[in-house]
């Protein structure tokens, strides 16, 4: 496959397939985002028509990702980016605990291994507070298994933090049902459990309603879905209290201080209800090019590996498999010259570092671990 | 004055003049940015094509923030506001001593009370820590006099914090005469003090160079200068060492995690070498605006306090008064009608919550804290 390739194609053919580390900025976004990038400028924490103006707009952004994602307004804050939301979830629920008197040893923090860097990187600053942290154990796929996550919870655990969708293998968690049975857990011992999901890579293929998640914060990050890089957006369920990681100004409810991105946020709302909209349509293009890779793959490279699970239990629109014995970090840039733009793993984890995690974490086999490919589409390809 | 502004001019003839709370994005920068809002959308952190010219833009970026700041470019590093820069300068060096082995209760941080919230909301924080915080006093027009500075300075002192210019009063330290006096009290003591400059009000009329400025770290903020919203930069010279507060992907050399906003970084650049470019004819405009507005307010309403220096200690494009007994809130709102903006204080110390902290330690005159009222002007107003 990588040998037809070789052949330079010009810009125009080129076929982007890494649309988990970034996505096209939608038009209709940047339409959204215009005016905010030229005739109202206004700071949206001052008193006269220009910053009312822009108070205004994000008033309405926060109004209309609360309709997206079926919320109350007042549960809807804006942030720097998909990872500033997850740290703001986690240290921020934890800090908030700490100042209400309960010792940061008393606490038990639950994710996995496969989890994102924003979330895998916060473990050892969780670590050198007195914060226990544990890993659930996921299945060969990603996918965390009940009778797991029931082994790990304990009258101690004040958090679970995971992914809806895995960022490199695309492993969909059964999140309705993890998140019922940590609640049950936690009535039955009569504590008190907080579910965070990282939803960054759902919004364009899967129901992000909170309804439907039963979480009480959810991080979401625009330029993952449609939208501008450098916004984030945390639902924070009306129950829950977080302490901020930035202080200055009240933006945000206190929540995060700095003058608001207007423009961003403008477009982060507009990007997540398109997302939204007919996402199930969306999907079922992304399906049937996801099957007819898998089928061709299975035939051209039947030595390859898949990474992840098959069938429903992936996103759509992403495909990952190990190729033994391959630099798959040189495939990719021999891809790249071929026109074509896939990733090993996640950027995030940076470029030439090695192996992924998450197969690793999920296979224990480093060879299969160090040969990962990525490709994640749009639903424009076919 | 207020009087005759009363009657309501069409919106096109409305007169801007809280450049302090945020300024026009110019058309320049958004042309700069566009194209990282459209074609070129790739996470640079990705290997592809894509990846690499979003990789390309900032590191130019960051050669062009060098340029002006004439600083080396890995010195350089792009947050998500002004507010981001203060925090994670502040933050970030004293965690990065505590990681070092140093006891946070032997540390200790000067500021002064006249800092913007970005700073002063901080203070808690760190006190919660165990850190001593100190205030040095400053003059009934802002400044920060060495004998004052001096007599707060101890052997636990690790960081000095200060603004370049006051955003409500104007009031311009002498920051170079300020950092040399830090470092040779340092130097005499045997210990290291870091100095932290906010220079968020500064780019459009003061030289930002920084070796003009003397001092380690210094935080900007795009939307201030003539760039785009959600955008700052810190300064951090070499021999500085800072523990990130966002973590996650090891984006600006693990300091700051989430995707970059290319855009907006790009955004950055521009308008803060636009800024930085003939910042002298910009002043000097801004200069005659102001004397002749001090002058007509001398003139008109006699009884109107200026707060802050007169003359070459006052920051070219501002004016803060006291109007005694007035409601200035309410005046603002009067002006605003009247096709005015303009604004009591800094617009990140919120609307209606009472009196300027600024003024008040100034003065210690509660009357005149409460009835403040500010116009900062950009280089077009006459």
């Amino acid at each position: 496959m990588i040998c037809h390739m070789f052949a330079p194609m010009s810009p125009k053919e080129r076929i982007y397939l890494d649309f988990a580390a970034a996505t096209p900025l939608l038009p209709a976004v940047l339409s959204a985002m215009q005016p905010y990038l030229s005739e109202v400028f206004g700071n949206p924490s001052a008193i006269h028509q220009e910053g009312q103006r822009a108070r205004g707009a994000i008033s309405d952004a926060r109004l209309a990702v609360a309709r997206t994602l079926k919320s109350r307004p007042e549960e809807i804050y804006f942030t720097g980016s998909g990872t500033e939301s997850n740290n703001l979830a986690i240290l921020g629920y934890l800090e908030s605990l700490h100042f209400g008197g309960r010792a940061y040893e008393t606490m038990e923090v639950i994710t996995t291994a496969i989890e994102h860097p924003s979330i895998l990187e916060l473990i050892p600053r969780l670590k050198t507070k007195g914060v226990k942290v544990r890993q659930v154990e996921v299945g060969e796929t990603g996918l965390i298994e009940s009778a797991s996550l029931l082994s790990v919870l304990t009258t101690d655990t004040v958090l679970v933090a995971f992914a809806y969708v895995n960022s490199e293998i695309g492993t969909i968690q059964p999140v309705l049902r993890l998140a019922k049975l940590i609640k049950e857990f936690a009535s039955a011992h009569k504590t008190t459990i907080k579910v965070h999901l990282d939803a960054a890579q759902a919004p364009l293929w899967l129901p992000c309603q909170v309804a439907k998640l039963g979480v009480d914060m959810m991080a979401l990050d625009a330029g993952k879905c449609g939208g501008p890089k450098g916004v984030g957006i945390l639902y924070i369920n009306h129950s829950v209290s977080l302490s901020p990681i930035l202080s200055g100004g009240g933006q945000e409810k206190g929540l995060r201080a700095g003058t608001e991105n207007v423009a961003g946020i403008v477009g982060a709302a507009t990007a997540l209800a398109l997302a939204q909209t007919a996402y199930e349509e969306r999907a079922l293009k992304a399906r049937a090019v996801q099957e007819a890779t898998i089928a061709l793959l299975a035939e051209i490279i039947p030595q390859a590996e898949l990474n992840g699970a098959a069938g429903p239990a992936r996103v759509c629109n992403n495909l990952n498999f190990s190729l033994a014995n391959i630099d798959t970090e040189y495939a990719v840039v021999w891809l790249d010259r071929a026109g074509i733009a896939a990733s090993t793993k996640s950027a995030c984890a940076g470029a030439g570092s090695g192996l992924s995690h998450v197969v690793l974490a999920c296979t224990k086999d480093e060879a299969r671990a160090k040969s990962t490919i990525r490709f994640s589409w749009g639903e424009e390809v076919t």
